[in-house]
């Protein structure tokens, strides 16, 4: 597997993925019906990179890392990860995780930051602990889950330096 | 006091608060050197709604009410306040904050978030408990203070409705 920086000519590869995360609705902050035009900006123009995972030539993973809050917050990132239903059970999350916060240190970030983790969305809160992330917030019914209603939401910090 | 809706001419007297708050880099995530322009972008043009707050004449207080998330998160706001310095003692934020929550309804949001509340500014924490707020999250050394290095910020939250 390869991680690389995504080109503009990637996005019809990321697009797919994007849109079958988005579409569900379970686990990110995005409006299910964003189009292509919309996730273009959210996911490469928006944020400060990003970045594709490639397996056999294929894009099947992508992340973006942004700065969550600026000025006095400024020393924080925060990242969003995708993988493609194709992709899943392979470790692309673990590695794209791993390589955003390599990233994140190299830009000068001291922290990572998740803003919305959805209680429901059990797989990625074990993930991201194991990956030296904590709980640091709870927000209740914070995320609309489309079978489960409204559902709490996690914080999640990771202090990058110490 | 009379609180109404920011119109664009109010911006002259807006910007003399936000530039001392916001250069005082002690409460609010804006960067201390935020220009007129990009001000104007970050308090007026980016939120749903700005409201002013009017006391003989003078504006001496503002505040901001957007979407924090969208999607799965739209049902929750946020809001920023900030007080010229010749205002405070007043009540003015207090009540920006209960006339936001109202605006808030009004506008179908369920809940209200403040994301990065520096744990240095304990009078805003003690207010915003008083105001029905909890402190559902703390993020260790997320904010940048300028003269007491990092220090942690909190995430508060209150649903509106039940």
């Amino acid at each position: 597997m390869l991680i690389r920086e995504a080109s503009d000519e990637d996005f019809d590869a990321i697009w797919p993925i994007f849109h079958e995360v988005a579409s569900a609705g379970e686990t990110y902050a995005f409006p299910r019906n964003t189009t292509k035009e919309e996730a273009r900006r959210l996911w490469i123009e928006v944020p400060r990179k990003t970045f594709v995972a490639v397996e056999t030539g294929e894009i099947q993973g992508t992340y973006y890392i942004k700065t969550n809050q600026v000025g006095p917050g400024g020393h924080v990132c925060n990242c969003g990860y995708m993988v493609a239903l194709s992709g899943r059970g392979r470790g692309l999350a673990t590695a794209m995780c791993e390589h955003s916060q390599r990233v994140a240190t190299e830009l000068g970030y001291k922290a990572m930051q998740f803003n919305l983790v959805a209680s429901s969305n059990v797989g990625a809160v074990r993930l991201w602990h194991r990956l030296g992330f904590e709980t640091v917030g709870r927000l209740p019914r914070a995320f609309r889950h489309p079978r489960h209603g409204y559902v709490d939401a996690f914080v999640m910090y990771k202090w990058l330096q110490s």
